[in-house]
């Protein structure tokens, strides 16, 4: 049987799991890749408690793995975007094919990665980097390629969603679950990534590149994270039949693509919204197929392990033949790639949960639907919450129809102007995921 | 760019569908091939008014199709496992490579088509023969191959899942359901092909072998059909907060291999438990990417044609490649599958839902309990209905926790011994796919 060595770089929680789950299931594995694969060299700084790597040459340096001859592929899992790409552009640049779970390195530098390696010859494999275990990039890439993709809605964060499912389950707000978080390791001592939405940006742009056939590029994703999100937003949610959910969200228009992450109220009805906890699930609409739904774990060490391993795989048993017949990096040549208008944020189309405080007293609720009327946007609901004792201002929530984000944002200005409104009007955006 | 020639037998709902879907998006799908991707001739007994084949070679014989020297790939639609099966064999003997949607002819036939197909270097891709749309064969086949999977369960039956559906959430009853879904084209005049669970077997089987490196067998698979349900066991489920799905389950034991189709009680706060409608969903729990779940249309003419046309795409990318390259139809080779005891029902372990009629008199829960406990099955939950007024006899619902099948029947048989209960023990099969 022929045989494929491997270079694993980084040996933290992934780098382990990728090396115990080939040691435990190599038979299973090795039948699948039609070969034998062998882990040659481990580099890593430190060693893992974790993983036993006697018998394996570890080295300080990965470099040395990178430069390795005995090296067929290079597993690239350091994380970053400095050293990390150093070190991709080393592997190939000595003829190593290379395996990544890094979603930060793809989207910022993907396109460079891939010319480097068509240009020799050789794979790049990224299943890891988007939605930890779910084989999405396969789905788009491969299992879904018949079709024209209309739009792509994920739960592509496992920290935010289990920050919202504590919130949503048990009325928590969010400072205090993103203790619990970090205490977990779900979340990082600095949360920014996480929860700001930066890190399901990284992941939304690498689907939305296989979706729409576009070049890699970060410019023109919104994002809004989940930082200001309170429980009482969460619990009207759920009175309204909606859970709210982060989503990052990729759409085809006439006018280009939207690319956004934010805070979204989804259809308790909507299979999405019954993902909790640190799971991730990727909706996926299109021409053909109708709306499919891809669920798993989004992170954690063999999670993510099994989608390193299947890329390990597929190269494996794939890269002795004619480069012609191998899945591009982006399921297309990279001629064939197309840029499209990215659509800003203010002409985006979608309804919208508004809640904000006024006085209780005759006369304002009409002052503000005049004011939504105005600004051409209709009313689907309002609900007037019941005051506490003492209290003369109320709670009014509002759903409103499809609108331009623009409309909506000309009407909350004009209601905050109001003097029967006390505070800021909050807005959440709402998407049915149905069509 | 270099061209492959695809011949379609059959111009069906599916056959439409892949000839439609083919002609609309055709630069995305040669994009994506790296080829031009031709249907050169199309076999069909009769014209689709669906499909506008003017232009393309149309002939009544389909064999014609299987031997033309022209055609590189056949793509059977026809159905059924006499004559697909003569027709695909006919095709390998002519060297062209085949795609197939018939899940019958793979399950009854597969390693026979398997083996011509190897000893002639020729790919045969059925991606669709397994839950329509949702790209599922690719990932049990590539996108889980680092795992040692431990078992599924799935909705493969788009029929009874409708059925299901509409007696759960209208309270409806199976015969009434059943009609409506004939005149909708959801179920077949005769139904029990889909209703007694023998289509669902059929995908189980496939799915089993390629989890488990299983040479293809419909022996030892266990189906129960849903003919027998009945709209109060659809909503005490509910009322015990579990939804009655028809689920297909493989799984891996010490002992052996599950396989068994039946109408199974599910947790509600479990994924699968809201696919409703004629969805289809899978989920797949293996040691090291743990839960999965894949959903999206199980029928239907684009939704299959949109599982077809990927087999196309990687068929055509693949063709002119090593054979040693390509994903063995199974997973691995033909030589690494290995046999495995199927184990029988009476010795399958789950929980269990009993439902009967008995005495509203004292003692005779006592009775009940003692059986149940002498057979050493221990309960979860004993539940008595209110009877109508005037009825001496209660309804009475017992969740056992897990035992082996056997011993729930020597309970149920005493049970229907006792003097106190009326009729039979109904009894439906729960599972709570945690681990």
């Amino acid at each position: 049987m022929r045989s494929v060595n491997i270079g694993i770089c980084g040996l933290g929680t992934v780098g382990a799991g990728v090396f115990n789950v080939l040691g435990r299931n190599t038979n299973i594995i090795n039948a699948r890749a039609n070969c034998e694969i062998a882990v040659t060299q481990v580099g890593a700084r430190r060693d893992n408690p974790s993983c036993d790597t006697s018998g394996v040459a570890v080295v300080r340096d990965i470099f040395e793995v990178a430069k390795n001859p005995a090296v067929d592929v290079v597993v690239e899992l350091i994380g970053g975007t400095t050293v990390a790409l150093e070190l991709v552009m080393t592997a190939l640049r000595h003829d190593k094919h290379v395996v990544t779970a890094n979603k930060a390195l793809i989207a910022a530098h993907g396109a460079e990665i891939f010319a480097e390696a068509q240009s020799r010859n050789r794979i790049v494999a990224y299943e890891a980097a988007v939605a930890g275990g779910i084989p999405i990039i396969k789905a788009l890439r491969e299992g879904l390629s018949a079709n024209r993709i209309h739009w792509l809605a994920g739960i592509i964060n496992g920290t935010t969603n289990f920050i919202l499912s504590e919130m949503d389950s048990k009325g928590r707000d969010f400072a205090d679950v993103l203790v619990e978080a970090q205490e977990k390791g779900y979340a990082e001592a600095d949360p920014t990534f996480d929860v700001e939405g930066i890190d399901a940006a990284h992941k939304l742009v690498i689907m939305a590149s296989l979706a729409f056939g576009m070049p890699l590029s970060l410019d023109g994703v919104f994002t809004d994270g989940i930082t200001k999100l309170e429980p009482q937003d969460v619990s009207y949610a759920r009175e309204l039949g909606y859970a709210i959910k982060h989503l990052g969200i990729a759409r085809q228009t006439d006018e280009g693509v939207e690319l956004r992450v934010h805070p979204t109220l989804v259809p308790e009805s909507c299979l999405i919204a019954g993902v909790n906890d640190v799971s991730n699930a990727v909706m996926v609409n299109a021409d053909a197929v109708g709306t499919t739904l891809f669920y798993g774990p989004g992170a954690g060490s063999e999670p993510t392990a099994s989608s390193v391993i299947a890329d390990i795989v597929d190269v494996a048993r794939t890269l002795a033949s004619n480069p012609d017949s191998w899945v591009p990096p982006l399921g297309c040549a990279s001629s064939a790639l197309q840029s499209q208008k990215i659509i800003d944020i203010q002409n985006i189309e979608t309804s919208f949960y508004i809640r904000f405080s006024a006085l209780d007293k005759p006369g304002v609720l009409s002052n503000i639907t005049k004011i939504m009327g105005d600004a051409g946007i209709s009313i689907e609901a309002i609900i007037q919450k019941e005051q506490p004792a003492g209290e003369e201002y109320v709670t009014i929530i509002i759903l409103t129809n499809v609108t331009k984000e623009k409309f909506l944002d000309e009407a909350v200005e004009h209601i905050e102007q109001l003097e029967t409104v006390r505070g800021n009007v909050n807005f959440i955006r709402v998407e049915h995921l149905d069509q």
